[in-house]
């Protein structure tokens, strides 16, 4: 049913995009892709831990995605083995002595509506998304199918790789949430090599960055503030005002000070706050994200924010709920894993190589490079240019279909020489 | 299809509770039994104008109200004379020379979802609300019901009142905004004597006020705040936040200075803005409201908090739209109401007589009483006792049926002593 | 040197105005004069407690303020009787058995500068203030000239009254001060019948208020937020900004909720923060005051505002003090006082009578009427009616002096009544 | 009087420091020595523009610095040329063709009270400043000592160099006021060559850094809230609140967005607000800096910071008022000067030499290189290391005096070697 190429594959992942912790369809697809291919294959509580996994959907969502993703041809009995979203797939492959060897490639959509237009390849070609309000607006859809497509051409007898191979597809990379539950399961403790690619990000067709940089250090808060309703004219001497407190503190959050030592972001993205005109707002919700060049910037900045939202809490007699949604860390691209990637690169038939290029945003992927490098290991994360119709996000989002086989090349090439 | 009998026809409407300006079953029904009667029956834009009517659901809403209200047994005549969401209607009955006599009833329902419980009435009787998420908890299905049945007692030939019988039946109280249509229109210019009941607040089964106090002057406004979007960690720079924008002017309304000549009060009760995370939000709604003891002190008020949110919105480089949804003015029960209906209330079975008593809220009835008595004539506002089993509006609401009947007396004996 | 006519007494009170807790002159005056009369006196800590006192000025303020006193003429013996600031003055006649009367009069003058002026009549029967800065704006001046003519009046063996007679001259009636160490030295504990007057209060000349309402209970803080200090360019995140935290902490402090069961005032009337442009200010003090109509509302506004301070504290990691400066209650005057003050009255040449009138403000007599009544005694606070040329507390304010005899003669007639 | 020897003239300089536009004993000992070394000299208006002058204190201040020059043995004549705080000196001496080369020295010390303690060398040595809270807590008295030291050395008839040399003392460089003045009177415009040099800055005795770099763009303004008073009880709502209007526009500002493109530090430093407890502030007063690594970025900042102090006054219906109260901008040596400099500082005993070092910090200089970068000459800002007993601008602040003579010797080399 999946294609063999690689822009059949990822045309038939985009036509059904899954968010995050939900991609079952696709896993089911890789997993029984792989063990045709001859990989070792483990998947769900085998490669992954409950333990750190973060803003998981409702037990309804999981029953409805493996509904449609059984009515859209996933094997049952993949679908099984991946219980309460852990849709992570890992497929080993051993020849010989070596190093291993990881590659990491992410499955998730973003729950963005796509356009219809005939100027949207995927609408022209009719691939688009099958799903309504859900989207592969990052491409996600393409790192998947270079993933099967470097998985076969690396199973080929012919190849000249020594060592165990590590093919790991990791769920909900947006949100920042799908890696850390596979490094808290260890599948990343015996890695010698690791790498990470991402299309895109404004780097042009033809181009490959041999490490992205300006990974920020993040952490995406959900707050509640829950107070005490009243009414707004009779008593409102009884109430505990959630909104106010919340609104008190949202210039105080960006007032927060800016760091002699780092670079920060702060935002408070969403705010949705009481029920009624008429009656003191008993709850508010807020969404935030704060970020940092620097970890210690981080960390000043986490205890900064967790400050300012208890006492404006306090101001109202209102409590407050700090629910840490994802997070995500930089990480620096070893010296090692640039150079061998420049050689790679050059053994292919080739384009414009340059040393590092900004991610503009993050990949939790710095988990698993962060858990590598501190085991001893080196890793890697390289951009492959492609050419982009639209932002990444954004519902007119499509790239250059032309990279995905570059990227193939440039990813097998470097599992080919690395000896 | 609707009953005869008061608590009959309550049940009736009950069971089949329309919001704001959507009142078509309601209207409609209420339409046919006055014309059954003999009244003079105007409805729609015979008795409202369009000028004033604020907060008018949108056109969708008006096609499925409509629908659903023929499906529920209403005619298909009558609802096409109300276009718009122009659901008022009134019954003259003549009756040689005399004064005209207008009493008010208020037909809307709330967004309130009813319980289901056995110890709710409505539930254990089966006639609680088939529209899921709407609810009569305020009592209008039973002012509804008492404006019938005075109706049909004062048509009778051997009453002895004489003069010109007006009955309204004003949509959407709720929110302050039915009124002043039908007032605009001038239904209310040639009135010599007004009247309007409410059911409940808070005083006991049995009691009757004749007058009531408290009555609040109120602007309730719906604000928009636009910014620009951007994204918060490359560019925050670029955004026009109007998230920051709502929370600065949060804390500046409540702190609008107490005012030494009058009460005031101020909530923000609702706050929606932004989309998500990671971009400075674009958008902000809040609800709120302004009330006062007096005209000048809510003119004060009123003043204050336009500055403040325009001050906010400069802040940011936002702007501002302020929508004017409901305002409630004042207003005084002129004495020789009070005394006539205190010789009503003596004729009837009678119950124990207050001469005023708390509304405790509003009620835009105010402006029909402010229109009759700046022409002129004598307007009056009194409260009928109906033990409850939950405050207005909540979703437990019920009141004591016997209250009904008595209501209906009364106001049956208010018109037949009016000579 | 003190002149013996009321209007003289008045006018040398009024050259030599002295502030809260710095009256040497004035109550050495008073000692000596009440002493010259018979009067047993009692000064400083013989008649008020050092426990209690809020807001004593600095040492060097006493050592000045004791200098020029003498320097004015001022016993240098009373004034050693008066250390740290203990400046009341109480003198008792005992006159056979029968009640314990004590009539209460303040003596302290405000910061205030004085108009120069020929309109102004201190100034051009040149007896304005001789001290820079400071001025009799209030009328203290008057209440202590008033209180040595009763004095003199009743000690004549001519009058007819029984009992022991008690006149308490207090310091520190501006800030509410003055009266609670008086109360905690016992000095009201065996008073029978208690009665303070105040002149002016927009009552016109000719009338007396048998009662003053309107108190409000109130607090007066003095806060204090610490921060950390740090240079704004380079390191900013290492300060805890007081400012800031002072700042966020004002408008939610204006936003404490109106209350539905009292009327309440907030006000933060003075704000300094910081020391210079470029560093993070590590202080900030304000002075605000908390009213309301009944100590209930006074105690949730109160607790309240400390939530406010402690939570905008906490948001910038500052600390907070709060110094409770003064205080004022409500009192209300006794029937029985009210009466006996009409009999007095009408035994005067009299003048318009009125039950009650607003005191516009507070005076902390109304804790010696507190204890006074909770001791089962009675007690009562009277409006002397007297025109002014400005405001109470305005540089131009001056009363009319024809008030000064009728006060007289009012006290002493209320005096002889009381059998 | 003036000593000859540099650590000498420094020691007369620091013992009588003049804050801002008040140099008039340093300029005119400057005056007298430029003129007895026989360069021709001009002063006060024939080198600045009063246009642009920012922040000049009183008449009486000038009137009294006057004063003090004169009792501390300045010409009373060069103080007469130099009115209204026109306190700069220029000396030029001609040499034969080639560049016209200017040195600029800052003569101005800070409001600081200077420590009294042996371990401060000024204080053991007999030095320290004459005049109560005044210091020279940034190193001016040894640029000016540097200066005139460069003047004599130069004016040797065995000196090498060609061409005009421009000897340029400001005043008020502190706050960044004193270099636009003189800029503004045209007195860069013939410069071709350009040179500024800087004490300390936590370069240690011995290193030269070629360049100074981190320069912000800044300004510095001093804002006035102005409202109305009124009674605080009383009449709340009869005033406009400055207070409040001031301190909901300081978490606003704290608040404005990070900047993308730009590094920013916004501070408010000062806030003094309303007088009295019991009335609504009238007025509000505050110091603030804003600080941005680029030109464009601090345009950014200054409209968010003018648009968040216009919203948060009409939020009280209060008014503002900006002024500018000093500005800076950043300038890059140009690299010829600094290999210039590169090859003086060899042809003295030498010490370290480093090509750039952050100022950490800023300094009006850069307005005089951006004239002369502007109009084809070329600038430089150089550091001379020295170490510090204290930061800058700390009252413990003293600098390693053998800095002065290597100072001397490089800038005389510099000027040597310009041919």
């Amino acid at each position: 049913m999946l294609p063999h190429d690689v822009i059949g594959m990822r045309r038939s992942f985009h036509s059904f995009p899954e968010t995050a912790f939900l991609e079952y369809r696709t896993a089911a697809l890789v997993a029984e892709r792989l063990a045709e291919l001859g990989y070792a294959v483990r998947v769900g509580p085998e490669v992954m831990s409950m333990d750190g996994v973060r803003g998981l959907p409702s037990k309804e969502s999981h029953q409805q995605a493996q509904e449609a993703a059984r009515a859209a041809g996933a094997s049952p009995l993949w679908i099984s083995r991946m219980p309460n979203g852990q849709t992570a797939v890992c497929g080993d492959l051993k020849r010989g002595d070596g190093p291993v060897i990881a590659l990491r490639f992410d499955m998730d959509a973003l729950p963005v509506q796509e356009i219809k237009d005939d100027t949207h390849l995927p609408s022209l070609k009719g691939f688009s998304s099958s799903c309504e309000g859900r989207m592969h607006a990052c491409g996600h859809d393409g790192h998947t199918a270079i993933g099967l497509a470097v998985a076969a051409r690396l199973a080929s007898p012919e190849t000249i790789w020594r060592g165990t191979l590590r093919l790991i597809f990791q769920p909900a990379e947006e949100g920042g949430r799908g890696a850390q539950p596979i490094v808290n399961h260890g599948l990343l403790d015996d890695v010698d090599i690791f790498l990470a690619a991402h299309l895109g990000c404004q780097l042009p067709s033809g181009t490959i960055a041999l490490a992205a940089d300006g990974f920020l250090w993040a952490e995406k808060w959900n707050v509640t503030f829950k107070g005490v309703a009243a009414h707004a004219a009779m008593c409102p001497e009884e109430g505990r005002n959630a909104l106010l407190a919340a609104a008190i503190s949202i210039p105080a959050l960006y007032a927060l000070p800016r760091d002699g030592q780092a670079d920060t972001r702060i935002n408070v993205g969403l705010l949705h706050a009481g029920r009624t005109r008429n009656v003191i707002a008993d709850e508010a919700t807020l969404e935030m994200e704060l970020r940092s060049s620097t970890n210690d910037g981080l960390k000043r900045l986490t205890s900064g924010a967790r400050r300012t939202l208890e006492g404006a809490a306090l101001t109202q007699g209102a409590t407050i709920d700090i629910d840490v949604y994802g997070t995500a860390i930089s990480a620096i691209s070893d010296t090692s894993i640039t150079e061998r990637l420049h050689h790679a690169v050059l053994a292919t038939k080739g384009g414009e190589v340059i040393q590092t290029w900004p991610i503009g945003g993050g990949d939790d992927a710095t988990f698993m490079m962060q858990r590598v490098q501190e085991r001893g290991g080196q890793a890697g994360y390289c951009l492959i240019g492609a050419d982009l119709t639209a932002p990444h996000h954004a519902s007119a989002f499509d790239f250059d279909e032309s990279a995905l086989e570059k990227a193939v090349d440039i990813l097998f090439s470097f599992v080919e020489k690395t000896q």
